[in-house]
């Protein structure tokens, strides 16, 4: 199946900088694709401080257990194979990784602890570890500062764009750089939405404030998004710090302090547009959807009202159809479980408050929202009428294209 | 939009017999529709048990917390419309809901608490009483006990057949009779997915046994089935028991009693056929699914396991390609919540073992399932591999079809 590039997808790609500490290669492996590059290596420079945040799937893979595990430490590389997961792949799946894991070690003389490994694409299918390793040499060798966009689509399954993003922020007296790359929710034939990022940066942070600073930032960035509500066996985010831009500033210790402020900002722009990119390129998106949700009990519920209504089959195909069917919010509201006062619910779509105390607002009509349906960014926003907590999240339509993504049949 | 009958709708309605002190009636009140009926009554003989259960939806409708607040006693009248659900429609809501029960109480020389009323269509327009009281005396001359298709088919309202089941049991010395009727997930332009069932007997049933009996059936029934996870404001469960057919068993105290044993039985089939019945006509369906987990650690856990794959967009999409994706069960069963051991999880279809221990089983060749996913019904079963609990679960696929009846724009 050939997919058009997503309507959503950014006009032109940006330019990444190097990073000093960063060399990028991408090679072709062969594990499912023909006549594309499938492998993507980042060689880190020694003492690169690494933080992780995984999928919290039970059924996760070979390579997310891995990483998972070896996250606190320093890294040295990152691999990524498209077209196989490793998941749901038992003991040769755990054995594939550490083949591919000792093979890089030995060729950057590191320890196996300092390479990080993720993989997506099929499940269930074991992988072959000496595909992988028999293009190691060659990735190394051409391994450089400049490849940022060939790493970006090596790593692509069905998105129909590379997802690259870049910040800068002042820390610890000099100008530092963060680049993010992703890929989104695709499927082969067949597969899993898979959602991988990772981001990197010349600025020397702490190794438990890094892990912190992802965390806060997953939390409210990538957990804030969701294309179909199914959560993959693989979802890795991976954020290194080379420290080649200089020394951490002098008593930083939280990630709240004035030294790091900065650098959180930078850091939070980035992962936004990073996640939003995802979303962008949502299997069959047509509309990028923001649902704000305020007047909630805690930000817990504020997110889980969000992500019902983000997740809500009706509501997804209302917007790819252009409907203002506010009717099918406040369903999604009442079965998220969080608190809510249906007599004091507020709605509004594109700014336009369309329901209040329990019923449709006398002021609202339809004519006053519909060019905000026909557009490509729609606005949702809810107050539960309960608390003062909030929380926003992302999502995209269901749509045709989504269908025909996932439900063809494998060749 | 044209509503063909659905691919699994059964080959021929059942003939309903008339249960005694049930008689029914249909007419058309022109609240949405025209050129069809789209109210139902079921007038009752005096001292009818009745029962409920109920959407558990914050946001629930009018007519559901009216039946909410007077179930326990007993019943005269149940009314249900169609084309307007008369949820989220704050204090006319109410209003609405008091007017016709106090109409139809005074028709019927009985209290307008043993009046019930489901409403059913679009949510957030106020629903005019008078539409529905002023065919309330056509609807009580014509009442008769062989309506059972006519009320079946003045409920619906996308759904693309009418619901009917039948069932006989021996109870209290005497063979009595279970009718039920049922509207399923439909919309019109546009809905919530609705589900409104009602299930009527001639056997005297205490009370709270009623009660008990249908709480107990429609968890294992109703609330096992899923077309696309969204629960509405409307959901409404009733059960009417005239009591006409004699007196009940001596000494019976509990649902579990020998002597209630065959009624439950039968409930329980016709509470089984009546929910298969409302997947069957699913929003788009061209696949009635069935769920097993085994090996859970708790009855809700397998449930819970069940519902995540039922309610998975991939699996769905998978389905209605007739992939035998197996890889996507994985990633729904990862999701869930539930405890389960990726390395003792086994996944059969079609009654084929595809995956064990962690892995793809090596006995299983695709080729053996593809007849299985080419049929109506498919069959899965999994089991989590950490405990002795099961749970049974059905869904119907995600098809074209439903992106067409919930995406298109209200005319």
């Amino acid at each position: 199946m050939v997919h058009q590039i997503s309507p959503l997808a950014p006009a032109r790609l940006p330019e990444l900088p190097a990073i000093s500490g960063v060399k990028l290669a991408s090679a072709e492996a062969g594990i499912r694709y023909r006549g594309r590059h499938d492998v993507m290596l980042a060689v880190l420079d020694p003492k690169t401080a690494i933080a992780g945040v995984f999928t919290r799937s039970l059924t996760r893979s070979a390579p997310v257990e891995w990483c998972a595990a070896h996250i606190g430490g320093s890294a040295r590389a990152i691999i990524v194979n498209a077209g196989n997961a490793n998941a749901f792949t038992g003991r040769a799946g755990k054995a594939s990784v550490s083949a591919v894991a000792k093979f890089l070690a030995s060729a950057l003389s590191c320890k196996t602890s300092e390479v990080f490994i993720a993989s997506t694409g099929v499940i269930g299918e074991p992988l072959d570890p000496n595909l992988v390793t028999k293009v190691v040499p060659e990735l190394i060798a051409g391994a450089a500062e400049d490849k940022w966009e060939a790493a970006a689509r090596a790593i692509m399954t069905t998105d129909t764009f590379p997802k690259m993003v870049t910040a800068r922020a002042r820390y610890g007296g000099a100008m530092v750089t963060i680049n993010g790359i992703a890929k989104g929710s695709g499927m082969i034939a067949p597969n899993l939405a898979t959602m991988l990022a990772f981001f990197f940066t010349d600025a020397r942070i702490p190794p438990v404030l890094l892990q912190t600073l992802l965390e806060d930032g997953a939390r409210r960035t990538f957990n804030c998004t969701t294309v179909d509500g199914d959560t993959s066996t693989s979802d890795t985010l991976l954020f290194a710090a080379t420290g080649t831009a200089g020394e951490a500033p002098r008593g930083l210790k939280r990630i709240t302090d004035a030294s790091f402020k900065d650098f959180a900002e930078a850091f939070s722009r980035a992962a936004h547009e990073l996640a939003h990119l995802v979303v962008r390129d949502g299997e069959g998106a047509e509309k990028f959807i923001t649902i704000t949700v305020t007047g909630a009990a805690s930000a817990r519920e504020a997110r889980q009202i969000g992500m019902s209504i983000a997740n809500s089959p009706l509501v997804k195909t209302a917007i790819a159809g252009e409907d203002a069917n506010w009717g099918r919010i406040v369903m999604a509201v009442g079965k998220s479980g969080a608190r809510a006062d249906r007599d004091r619910l507020k709605i509004w779509i594109g700014g336009v408050r369309v329901a209040s105390r329990g019923m449709r607002d006398p002021a609202y009509r339809e004519q006053d929202i519909v060019p905000h349906m026909k557009g490509r960014n729609i606005e949702i926003k809810v107050d539960a009428g309960v608390g003062r907590e909030s929380a926003r999240v992302w999502t995209s339509d269901l749509t045709h294209r989504y269908i025909d993504i996932n439900g063809s049949y494998r060749s």
